[in-house]
């Protein structure tokens, strides 16, 4: 372990990720990756031929786990903000993954260097959920861009998607439920057409919370709903479901 | 009973709607109501001072539940199947409900007609379901002209809504969760908002068959999501949210 402190400045921590010995570097106290990581990339269908794009990377949790359970041949994080990608490409590092996971310093506005890089089979974002109308907002304020749509909107991500995706290749994002309006019909706008939702909800009977979309680039129209997931049980504690998620990660 | 069997002919019959003694002519080998027209009357939200219009309304059950639930100004149902009209006319005569709940018998696609109308504080619309892409369908066979898109599709149904609607009025729908995506878009191309989403799930556990959705014409944009509602229990009983929204209609 002292070994791997080298990789660390002295605000972050190096979290396990319970999953094949992968580690990840965090703040200590900035923006942890949470159940949204976990449940998108148990959401996501990807073989080890595959190549995978993550936006919104952040500090890579998505790609970590999306290798550790798959393997593809290649995952690629984006991120906009300069230090989480650093201490992104500190995590390869620390998991000897080079030439398998790796991150670019991008704005996914930039469409001119979207249209450069090769063309992936799938896509995955966690995109910020909110609106970016919630009043004054800190734009310094890396949870707050986390969270907010201050650096890039669902329109962005959507077309940035469109730009990265190959010919059918698909798209899995999470999201809330209240934006599913507008992402079914920004999907149609860029051709990524919704071919899977599945529904979180926090408990039985109560009404969803985190919605799992699945899109295909110029895929035919059929919409496919899956059985809930809820996460806890009438005691507080995780379902079998969600313990089963946890324990395949 | 033997009065009413005056406005009935040999191939009908009178139902029960067991809500304030309200009786339905139906054909005794016909199209039937379910369970959609008691979800979507229950789920629609109706004052006493509105004018309510049911599109694709068949034998009129959905204005005659709208009816005795929420006694509104008037209902009015459109059907485009004359001899359907022609029974639900007579269910008014039979209900004494004359210049409470009326029918028109006219193509919803007619937009012309439909401009002449006044206008409405709610439309609902139990639609048929299924695309028109199904293989051979006899265009004469009823029970296929209610559930397939053979004479209106979902286009039509929204497209005439937004005709109806007063500014502000409220669109109630009942469809199925695969066609979300082309809902939510079609709402948006005729400026109808999405709303409200409530999910009704066979059981619980179970992906969701019915969607009920609301949208506002101009409304602005705020999509809630309601808690799901299961129609069986383990035991394959109705569950006590089920047996309510019966005991209420």
């Amino acid at each position: 372990m002292n070994d791997k402190l080298k990789y660390i400045k002295e605000d972050e921590t190096i979290d396990d990720l319970q999953l094949k010995n992968l580690n990840l570097i965090q703040k200590k106290d900035g923006f942890k990756f949470g159940i949204d990581a976990v449940l998108l990339s148990d959401f996501a269908c990807i073989k080890k031929k595959h190549k995978v794009m993550d936006l919104c990377t952040g500090t890579g949790i998505i790609p970590f786990l999306i290798y550790g359970k798959y393997e593809p041949e290649s995952v690629c994080g984006l991120e906009i903000q300069e230090d989480m990608v650093d201490m992104a490409k500190r995590s390869v590092k620390l998991n000897l993954l080079e030439g398998k996971v790796s991150f670019l310093n991008e704005d996914l506005k930039n469409i001119e260097f979207l249209k450069k890089l090769e063309k992936f089979d799938v896509v995955t974002v966690n995109p910020p959920y909110k609106l970016n109308n919630a009043g004054i907002i800190n734009p310094n304020d890396k949870l707050a861009i986390a969270r907010h749509e201050i650096l890039c909107n669902l329109e962005d991500v959507i077309s940035a998607s469109r730009v990265l995706l190959k010919d059918n290749g698909r798209l899995f994002m999470i999201h809330r439920p209240e934006r599913l309006a507008d992402i079914f019909t920004l999907m149609r706008k860029y051709k990524i057409e919704p071919k899977r939702v599945k529904m979180i909800h926090p408990k039985m009977g109560k009404a969803p919370n985190i919605v799992l979309v699945e899109g295909q680039r110029d895929g035919g129209s059929y919409l496919k709903w899956e059985a809930p997931l809820y996460v806890y049980d009438d005691n507080g504690k995780y379902t079998k479901e969600i313990d089963s998620i946890y324990w395949r990660a």
